[in-house]
Order: C-alpha cells, then sequence, then structure tokens
C-alpha cells in the first residue's frame, strides 16, 4: 500500500475505525484492531490519535462538522423559518442513512459507554446542533412567525429528541413510512407556530 | 442462601441480568456472570432461560408490561384526550429514572445489536406502546380534540420518538431542564390540536 499524507492518513483511520466501532461495538474494538484494519502499525496510528477516546472525538467533531456544514447548504436560500425548519427534517433519512455508520457509533457510545470524554463530546456534539436549530427558531419568533412565548431551546430540543428518536428505530428496526415522517414534521412545526 | 420459588427466581435473574447488561453491555455479558453474580449455577438459570437472549426478551417484555400498566393507571380517571398525553409524557421523567438500568439496557441492545431476536422484541415493544397513544389518539380525533386528517400512527410515533431522544439525552448526558420538558410537550400536543 502506498504511503498516505498526513491528513489523508487520519481520515482513512477516522474511517475504518468508524466502521470497526459500527460493527463490534466502541467498547470492544481495540487500536490494534483499527491499525490492523487500516493497514498500519500502531506507533503509526498513535502519532495520529493518542487513544481511542482521541479517534472517538474525531469521529462525533466530523458528524458534526459534516451535519451543521449540510444543514446550512440546505437552508442558504430559504427564509421562512418554517420551511428552514421542515427542510432540514425532511433531509433526515437520507442524512441519517448516508452516514448510518457513523450514527451508530454516536447512539451507540451515547446509551452504553461511561467513559467520561466520549460522553463530554457527545454533550458538545448536541449543544452545536441545538445551537443551530435555536438560531432558526428565535428568527422565526422575531418574524412572527413562531410562538414568542417558547424557549427556543424547548423547540431545539424537540427537534434533537425526535431526531435521535427517529434514527434510533430506522436505522436499527427498519424504515419508517415516508408518510410518518412527513406528518411527524408537520405537527412538529405546526407546535411551535403562533 | 435460601432457595427461592420458581417465579422469585425468575425475577431475581431477571433484576441480576438487567443490572449487569446495563453496566457491562448485553454483548459483553455472559449467563455464566449471570448466574454468579445471582448466586446459582449455570444449570440453574437455563432452567429458567435458555440462552441470554431469553432473558433479554424477558426484561423487554416485563418494562413493557410495567409501562403500559403505568400509564394505564395514569389516565384512568382522566377523559381529556390532550390531558392524557400530557400526563403520560410529564411522567416520563420519573418513569425514566425509576426505570434507569431497564432503559439503558433496551437502548443499548437497539443501539448496537445485530442480533434479530434482540432487535425483535425491541419492535414488540415499540409497536405495543405505539398502539397505547394510537388509541387516545384516535379517540381524541372521534371527540374533536386532534386534527381529523392526522394519521394517528403519525401521533403516536411522534411521542415515541420523542421518548426515546429524551432518554437517550437525559439519562446518559444529565438531566433536561423542567420548563424545557414542559414545553416540549406542550407543543407536541399543539401540533396535533385541531
Amino acid at each position: 500500500m502506498p504511503r498516505l499524507k498526513a491528513a489523508q492518513r487520519r481520515e482513512q483511520l477516522i474511517e475504518v475505525a468508524t466502521k470497526l466501532f459500527a460493527k463490534t461495538g466502541y467498547e470492544a474494538t481495540t487500536t490494534a484492531a483499527i491499525a490492523q484494519a487500516a493497514g498500519v502499525t500502531e506507533p503509526i496510528l498513535y502519532r495520529h490519535f493518542r487513544s481511542k477516546q482521541e479517534l472517538f472525538v474525531a469521529i462525533v467533531r466530523e458528524v458534526s462538522k459534516y451535519t451543521l456544514e449540510q444543514w446550512q447548504a440546505l437552508i442558504a436560500n430559504v427564509t421562512d423559518p418554517a420551511e428552514r425548519l421542515r427542510i432540514i427534517s425532511s433531509a433526515m433519512p437520507d442524512h441519517m442513512k448516508r452516514l448510518s455508520d457513523y450514527y451508530h457509533v454516536l447512539h451507540g457510545a451515547l446509551a452504553t459507554s461511561r467513559d467520561k470524554k466520549v460522553l463530554a463530546v457527545m454533550r458538545e456534539h448536541y449543544d452545536q446542533i441545538q445551537t443551530f436549530f435555536n438560531r432558526i427558531v428565535t428568527e422565526g419568533q422575531k418574524s412572527g412567525n413562531f410562538r414568542k412565548e417558547l424557549h427556543p431551546e424547548a423547540a431545539a430540543w424537540q427537534f434533537i429528541f425526535s431526531g435521535i428518536g427517529y434514527a434510533m428505530i430506522s436505522l436499527n428496526l427498519g424504515p419508517t413510512d415516508r408518510e410518518i415522517i412527513k406528518e411527524v414534521i408537520d405537527a412538529m412545526v405546526r407546535g411551535i407556530k403562533g
């Protein structure tokens, strides 16, 4: 295998680790197994990530960054705040499917890990998502689209809770009917309207 | 340790297994470890449960049964369907806390297990919860409280998605503010009203 540049190697290790974590679980996967699957020695892996935790942190940050960039792009030309929420939510099934290995890793660790660093980066992830939704809701309140007495965090958390629950069901037990998804989104948006 | 009767032994094994699954994960826990923690031999354990899967199935069914009985009792004297949804949802934080070991096991397995029997009983669990909410929503549509064009399954799934997401965040990253919970519930109920 030809040698990769540092940034490419880092990316490759993140991808390989995500696949292994998704398949055998975060706790059960060793850095030795990740190094082997990536075709490098453990010392090489440690040059990029000092520990399994650091790899996990990098995976979560990559998901956060990618997700927010995607959402930002989706709503760049949309001004109506209700429409913004609808567009992002409607894109969730494909988004989750595309990142299914990543979401298995994130949700698996959230549900089972007691590692403080693991949980801290998950908190960081949801805080970023919360801030994103919070901003849309706040703008919607200013423009008179959404109820003014609502705390924007509450609306933001509702979208996060629903998103996590949707992913837990649909990624693990089978897809949810598109019409049901549409109606759930519609009900969520109605619930925060004036 | 004095000998327990069959039903008590079964209950004890379910409790011990739940604690171990919650602590070390379903996949990593062996029947040998469960038998040891329960103070019995493996053959005794196998007299009650033929496999780890069967123990898991028993745990999930116990959670389903307990949850539905609790909810039924909570709304027995309440006729307004919106109020029924509010009461059940408002009881979730305490319900989840009381059953936190059980929910760690259920959500951990849902997020990480690929075992068909494990996933089948999780599907059975959510189908029962879905039927429960579906009935309340259908009654609310008949009485004119909820929008008639809504599929009751959609409203039911919205409550399930939110409940799972809420538990994933609150049980693993720390409690959610009570005021936020109240507003999320309020928004969900508004979203399905006429």
